[in-house]
């Protein structure tokens, strides 16, 4: 195998393995890859947002995912996050932990990271690379005017409960590159891309600045996510289950049965749940369509503590599971 | 086990785990541990500096270290980085990957990693625990008065060749601990601490700020570090191998003819090499015992690159391996 230096060099410096070649100084980057540390200007009057997060093959991802889906979901999930907090992305770390240095694996690899970073300009600024059990974890960097940014906690009584695009596909997607469905119906491709190229919400996450109340990326599903929500804003909430997005793929390639457990307790989806005052939701819904992302009302923020779920009868539902924790107590 | 949320809870957010409990805004965390993303606020005229780096067990230390000196390294090592630039580390973000939930082996891995950052004012802002193989990736964020960097590039024909401390200990302890040296001799104990809890020389490399004209941590061993510094540099040096400052604990623990290979090719000192005008050095050295740390000057930067050894004869010596990379071509 060839050295450290040498696999930067052909996969992750600037303008190599995909990446975008940049200019020194643009995007705020003073000194990138091949130093100790990166050097990184921040713009004027803004505070810095930074998120870092995990994925390992078997556990966030299956081990036969195309490499290439891999490498953007590493740089995704952590812009999910930036884009939970209203933030601009502007730089990444990668650490790329790997049990060989298989080229073709690389190549994929970095065209996925690639890809999505040079699209939304975030500048991968430095990493380590390191020989062990395949595990990929990026550091995002990026920016927000002072005080603007979302939080979790700022939810208050009265408030709509929104989110964005549709949700549970990439749990069908997952599901169906796992083999338990069948994979001959319509609507399949967009779910298993759904799962392979999750799309952080970065656009509506800006858009919703001064507007939602809290906000969350759903990433362990939502009824787990939006509890995290309540908890921090110190409130409770009813969901109206049946309001709750789902998208014609998953009605075309997905029992019916399982929509609403797929959409309540799947993970994955990094989509956006948000509280706002009810009377900004209409503004909100026309501003999103020109993001081209769609925003729908599930429920409504109440002072009693706890998560409520209704269904179009107003009957209780109570849900099967609440989602994801990577430490189950099972 | 617990839930994720319960194990940061625990062991990880302020005031917990051993963790120094801090004021909202204090070293500029506007928001830490608890929502997507951390918000900071770097402080007026400064550079971000961020680095990453992961360690894995069985290739960055041996599977049997003790977690206290594991939690310490995953920092330091980063540290040391922000160290090599002359920066102040403020923020770290903490990627934790653990087979299982292990309270016992979590109280000793958090006491080591916030001992280490409560004592230099970094405060753990953000992070993620995932189930895998053993594996920590820590990101440590500082700043650096603008334009004030130190960097790999810079060194000029005529500057001093100077490192802090002393090389080699580091994999002496390592050795030791392995059990490939007699541990009955005295000074073995100040080695297995050179190597277990690693000090990022962290004041050292403020003090360099305008002074040093290159400098970089050895942390794979002098030779290849300086490598490093040279060929960003575009120039080259030789090396007075006798010159190399080696501690008192190895001359009496480890058998002299090791002593020179430890120190040219032993990695994880976690020392500065650095270089400087000549006529820059004594008055370094004076401040660098100020700050408790050795100063020695080894070398002289020159035009014709590449990497030469000499002895106190002034014959040319063969490094016997220039140090550790972690992708090997054997």
């Amino acid at each position: 195998m060839s050295g450290e230096f040498e696999l930067i060099r052909r996969w992750f410096a600037p303008g190599t393995g995909g990446a975008r070649r940049f200019v020194p100084g643009e995007r705020g980057v003073v000194l990138g890859i091949g130093d100790d540390a990166a050097l990184l200007e921040l713009p004027e009057g803004h505070e810095l947002v930074a998120a870092t997060d995990t994925i390992v093959a078997g556990v966030h991802f299956p081990s036969d995912c195309p490499p290439r889906a891999i490498g953007h979901r590493a740089l995704a999930v952590n812009l999910s996050d930036l884009a939970a907090m209203g933030a601009e992305p502007r730089w990444a770390l990668l650490a790329l932990t790997l049990p060989d240095e298989d080229p073709r694996w690389l190549d994929e690899f970095a065209a996925g990271f690639h890809a999505l970073s040079g699209r939304i300009d975030c500048v991968l600024v430095g990493g380590d690379t390191t020989r062990g059990p395949l595990s990929i974890t990026v550091t995002a960097l990026g920016s927000v005017p002072r005080g603007s940014a979302l939080r979790r906690a700022g939810a208050r009584v009265g408030d709509a409960v929104c989110v964005s695009g549709s949700l549970g596909d990439a749990a069908a997607g997952l599901a169906l590159f796992e083999g338990r469905y069948s994979t001959r119906a319509t609507g399949v491709h967009p779910l298993l891309l759904r799962f392979e190229l999750p799309e952080p919400r970065l656009a509506l996450g800006r858009a919703l600045r001064g507007i939602a109340t809290a906000c969350i990326d759903v990433s362990d599903g939502l009824l787990a996510d939006l509890g995290h929500v309540l908890e921090a804003s110190g409130v409770g909430a009813t969901v109206e289950v049946d309001a709750v997005p789902i998208s014609v793929p998953m009605e075309l390639a997905i029992p019916a049965a399982d929509h609403r457990e797929l959409a309540l307790a799947g993970g994955d989806d990094y989509e956006l749940a948000f509280t706002c005052a009810p009377d900004a939701v209409d503004d909100l819904r026309a501003r999103a369509v020109e993001l081209g992302v769609q925003v729908t009302r599930i429920g409504t923020i109440e002072a009693a503590p706890g998560l409520r779920c209704r269904d179009r009868e107003g009957g209780a539902v109570a849900p099967h599971r609440l989602g994801y924790e990577h430490f189950r107590s099972s």
